[in-house]
């Protein structure tokens, strides 16, 4: 089983890596990091990544991984990504994103009046392309999967794991990595943060 | 602020990038990947990144992150990372592991008789190196901050950003990341997770 993992220029590392330790560790799958070209990419915050594939050297993937992160307009407006997108997705069993990798799902017409979430911070931004826009921390809607912000992208794999291999796969692998989440704060979502927080970060996103 | 991520074969990537995406983003923070060479480093599951220094160029940091992961036995033989503690720990603020990566700072004698957590499956590990192993996801003793396994790193590093910045940074960073996390099972710790796969788990870590 082949997973893509769509990597761009400060696309956030962590998008790609929840879904990855999840997927990646599954012994029928082999993984791909797909890019505009083989040099390596730098993410988010300066951590390089290195690519397996050129988007025109793998065009098909059972799985697709998009993930998000801070070079996402840009990429939206060079539309390489959704080109992709339109090549590879249709042949894909599971087409899948993380964050704001929702929005350039929705540029390849893959969330036309569809179910999907995304970053708290970019709900406008998914429903103004199309898709109908849920608060849902993970959102399955026939082969589509898409995932709240960052984290989430552990989530959504888990989910990922137990739709394709069952719920006791998926548990395995959940226990393997120990995830039982303790967070420090309660402050991961606009509904449990501070208000004035809400809109520090709603700056933040604007002003990409 | 220079916060040194240890890179070594086989490390799980979600160790590095957990700590990396909360810390890495801190506006006071330079990131710096630190390894035995500057050849890009093969991580559990094939995603490749490329170190910024080697240990020989980077000899002290603010913070340090050690990740766990499947070469931790063999860089345990070949002491290089536990070297390198020995130099750059004493002029650390703060030095954390996250997972497996507790071995190699108690290899470095750094957790001699001090309170300290690690993946679950790795207690008696721990324990053997001198450590006062607890159970809990995240733990502080003095400059010294240890984690369980893998996805515990989000904990660890959003508890270090309250440390060091305090709770209202912490906070804010959990929104951005949304980190309001919603396992789609209750399995990841052996107290959660039936009984078999507890056991086909701990069989997983004795084989490396």
């Amino acid at each position: 089983m082949d997973v893509a993992f769509v990597l761009y220029p400060r696309m956030t590392a962590l998008d790609l890596v929840g879904p990855y330790e999840v997927l990646g560790h599954q012994p029928e799958v082999t993984s791909h990091f797909v890019a505009a070209s083989r040099e390596p990419v730098t993410t988010d915050a300066g951590l390089v990544v290195v690519p397996t594939a050129t988007f025109a050297e793998l065009d098909r993937a059972d799985v697709i991984v998009v993930p998000g992160g801070g070079g996402w307009a840009e990429v939206l407006e060079e539309g390489v990504v959704a080109a992709w997108l339109r090549v590879a997705h249709p042949t894909a069993t599971w087409t899948a994103s993380v964050c704001s990798g929702s929005t350039l799902l929705a540029q390849a017409d893959v969330l036309d009046g569809r179910p999907a979430t995304t970053h708290w911070a970019l709900r406008d931004e998914l429903a103004a392309r199309g898709a109908v826009v849920a608060t849902d921390r993970v959102v399955v809607d026939g082969s589509v999967v898409t995932g709240a912000g960052v984290s989430a992208g552990i989530d959504l794999a888990l989910t990922l794991v137990g739709l394709i291999w069952g719920d006791e796969r998926a548990r395995f692998t959940q226990l393997l990595i120990e995830y039982d989440p303790e967070p420090p704060y309660r402050a991961g979502s606009p509904e449990s943060a501070p208000a004035e927080l809400v809109a520090l970060a709603r700056g933040v996103f604007a002003g990409r």
